[in-house]
């Protein structure tokens, strides 16, 4: 399940308390009520999901207390016993790659910050392989000390992602399985027991037809396959993300479950939530039969 | 100049204070010393340069109080008159892309951030173009809307660069040359009285051989040019980025100033890094007459 919890559209109990507060432009009513929102996402989907994904952006528009709400996020689903995604798509090179990879993937080392005791990093972070190969070595070194994942952009799920990804290469192949081999070749000197790198690769759930390609590039990469549900995946798409055993991706879908509650319309949006979360998990259990 | 402070390599004097504390772990006092130390870069610099730009990786690896201090570090800039570019290298899809544009390029709107009367977003920011053009457009928009400037990657100044970037398509263009002609054409929907677009091109230095090509395919974009000095680019290696008439090119150089007094030995650290500002723009200056 992926949090990406926007202000305007939380349930009306949820905002209620801050709404005031809201336009006179406070920032701390506002993220209180996005934590309450996603604790409430994360308490609903704890019992029917292994991991969650949870997108930075929403929380940087805050700027500082945002991030602060961001880590208490992930923190709160680690409690959980959920695996967690930071979906924060970094990208840069040499010693600032290590910097967000300090920043965004390890454990805070800190002793001075609020809460310091419980917070953690996120299990697994998104990165961006534009940059080249060097560029991802900061991020899987740091992975690899701490046990930790990484999911580099291969082919993004939005319309306008064929613009560079979707470009012939004289070799025949396109641009995004230049950047799946990348992945690929990168990720094999971090091959676990199970067979699957801690190098894992995104592929968009509408981009079908590529997914079968990409899955044979990228045999030893675990696929984070975004855009289930509202941005337009549906189970069928998301099949050729799978090996034939049935593992090696995980599919996320954001906004159809977070916003559940809206259609139709009901005040119990933790129940509206889980049932989602339920039939989206019912939807893929059963491509995978 | 570019600002990419790091703890270890600050002037003894600067740390010194902060030396016990930060065994300790703590984060704040070493985040006073970086910005004790951006202050004097920044006061030593503005006479000198129209525009600094400001690595937010340096600062996010500290969290929630980097992320303050970034800001506070952005805002003094602008106050000495400082053109600020923060290089954050956003770069997501739809309603992520508009919560990034919010958070690391917009003027804060929140009233209940500590110095929110003072606190200014950068006038330009950083971003990654590979996920495509409908990635773009919320970034374009809020500038746009706000005033400011953006300059997407287009060809990075570390040796694995290549590796994507200077891959070659079917059309005969690289990979780095498409991304050209989509920022050309997402930019030249919003070009100024100068002829330049609000958006421009990240083109490191190093990159010499490409930059000509580069500079025919986006005439409307103003180049970001890092790389100069430490990663070795060369004053005679940038001059392609300049339009005949000398204008269109950003040069920076980060750590050839920053840590100048390493190299001869100082302990007038602001010293040092005026002189290297001063030197860096004689030599600019040079190639251009």
């Amino acid at each position: 399940v992926g949090l990406d919890p926007v202000w305007e559209r939380l349930p009306r109990s949820i905002r209620q308390p801050a709404e005031e507060d809201a336009k006179a432009g406070m920032a701390g009513p506002v993220l209180d009520a996005i934590r309450r929102y996603c604790s409430g996402v994360l308490r609903a989907v704890a019992p029917h999901v292994p991991c969650v994904k949870v997108q930075s952006a929403c929380f940087e528009r805050y700027l500082w207390p945002g991030v602060e709400a961001y880590h208490h996020v992930i923190s709160e689903a680690a409690a959980l016993g959920l695996l967690v995604i930071g979906d924060a798509k970094r990208g840069d090179i040499g010693v600032s790659a290590e910097h967000y990879a300090a920043g965004c993937l390890d454990d805070p080392p800190f002793s001075d910050l609020d809460g310091s005791k419980t917070i953690t990093g996120p299990d697994a972070l998104t990165i961006n392989a534009y940059l080249g190969d060097d560029s991802l070595e900061p991020f899987i070194n740091l992975a690899q000390k701490r046990g930790k994942g990484l999911f580099a952009l291969v082919r993004t799920s939005n319309p306008g992602g064929d613009a560079i990804q979707g470009l012939q290469l004289t070799d025949g192949r396109t641009v995004a399985e230049a950047v799946a081999c990348v992945v690929a070749r990168a990720g094999s000197r971090h091959v676990g027991q199970s067979g699957y790198s801690l190098l894992g690769a995104v592929v968009g759930a509408t981009k079908a037809p590529d997914a079968a390609r990409l899955r044979e590039l990228m045999p030893q990469q675990i696929f984070l396959v975004p855009g289930f549900g509202t941005q337009g995946g549906k189970a069928g798409d998301v099949k050729a993300c799978f090996k034939p055993d049935g593992t090696g991706a995980i599919i996320t879908a954001s906004r159809s479950i977070l916003y559940a509650y809206e259609k139709p319309a009901t005040e119990d949006w933790m129940e509206a939530v889980e049932r989602a979360t339920v039939e989206m998990k019912r939807e893929i259990t059963e491509i995978l039969d």
